[in-house]
């Protein structure tokens, strides 16, 4: 016989939310509406860009891929850790969320390490090793919401830019083991389409076995690839479900979104 | 018969160690060692005077006292929030300190209400109303060490820029409750001065009675007289002890600073 877990809902919400004050607002009350226990995790879109031009930082940038030197970290930590973080926790406050910001730093809540320098340095960007789903798991039953933001650290003083997908994904993993976890990609499609100009082209079911035949018809985008691997990767490692879809998923109606399955 | 309370200590640094990475080494390091349960408070010093400048936001002030609108909120919440939270969070972790950064929206540990408009409107500034001392508890039964930035919010979804030798106090006294508890500020000076010039005229205890001949005496300068203040509604208000020197005095040996007691 199975033991009951409680359900919880981890969800990681795009850029375009946060750089977008009424998109953020209707996002945060439609999250605050979400039953049951979960967690949230964000990134700061562009915001980081746009404050990095404004000091006059360059974004570094290799092969296409950003680079994370010591003053990105910074900004980082200024634009994820503390303004878009800090105005999420208030504004979820005042609708009745007792939420609770976090980095991975706070509680030791995300180990990682720094990535090995193969052909490209990518400087201060983590890799994940470990959740602290148990400290985690005290913080759901004092009843708190943990706001994670898209950082880790070394546990040797150093913090580290993460990848919010993956930040999202690792803690559903985490969770697992305490709680019967689903995955929520909040981006700004309905789902994963059939047809990148038809926006209604939602494919609703998709199992591993579908997967397989819309990779060998190159119906996925080059975009959806790392997503739809981490969704994998997540069902692969006791995650029960993952659902892709723009903020209305969240609306306990709403049936037009891309739910995966193994 | 009295019951036997654990110890705790709320410990608050000034803007100068936070400005100086080798003075913030030095402190942390030493805040590291301090014995038994700990919060720390700390500010964000000249660092978000600094970012505003960067950022072409003008510093307005009025009968000399910093007025903050919404675009310093957001600066200091990037600042105090952010970079400095987050990098003292990522270097107490490297010393073996589960720490936890929070901001008073973060659990809604710090209720607040924006300071009312008299003669002056200082803007998005708080003045604290409680503080969530059951949850602060929990945590360092959790064995975390809360680390608070000096930020409050209204409960109302508006965060609000907060006295750190305020919050320190409030804490404190939320605290006494359920610990035996000792306030410390840290700060650039060995203690209260006899003679300011004297830098090691360092009056160590004081009382009450002692606090009223020092006033009339005018031995206590313009800027002691909030912190003095502070220090004294605290021990009027169930706080053991406040102390008052620079980082040495969380040192076990170091005997120069000043004690104050009622």
């Amino acid at each position: 016989m199975h033991n009951m877990k409680q359900k919880l809902s981890v969800v990681k919400i795009g850029g375009n939310v946060i750089e977008d004050e009424k998109a953020l607002e209707t996002f945060l009350s439609t999250f605050s509406k979400l039953d049951g226990l979960k967690i949230l995790v964000h990134g700061g879109g562009k915001l980081a860009t746009q404050l990095a031009a404004k000091l006059g930082v360059a974004s570094k940038m290799v092969d296409g891929r950003r680079i994370t030197d010591a003053e990105t970290v910074d900004i980082i930590s200024m634009v994820y850790g503390g303004l878009a973080n800090k105005k999420i926790v208030a504004k979820l406050q005042a609708k009745g969320i007792n939420a609770l910001g976090l980095s991975g730093a706070d509680g030791n809540t995300l180990q990682a390490h720094k990535r090995p320098v193969k052909e490209i340095d990518f400087g201060f960007v983590g890799d994940i090793d470990g959740v602290n789903s148990g400290l985690l798991a005290h913080f759901l039953t004092l009843q708190l919401t943990p706001i994670f933001c898209a950082i880790s650290h070394d546990g040797k003083g150093q913090l580290l830019n993460t990848n919010a997908d993956t930040i999202a994904s690792e803690i559903a993993i985490g969770m697992s083991a305490h709680y019967d976890t689903t995955l929520y990609y909040c981006f700004e499609k309905k789902g994963v389409l059939m047809n990148i100009a038809d926006e209604n082209s939602v494919i609703t079911p998709i199992d591993a076995k579908k997967y397989k035949q819309l990779l060998e018809d190159g119906i996925i985008s080059d975009g959806m690839l790392p997503k739809l691997h981490n969704c994998f990767h997540a069902l692969e490692n006791q995650v029960k479900k993952v659902c892709l879809g723009d903020v209305n998923m969240l609306n306990e109606h709403e049936e037009l979104f891309t739910t995966i399955t193994l």
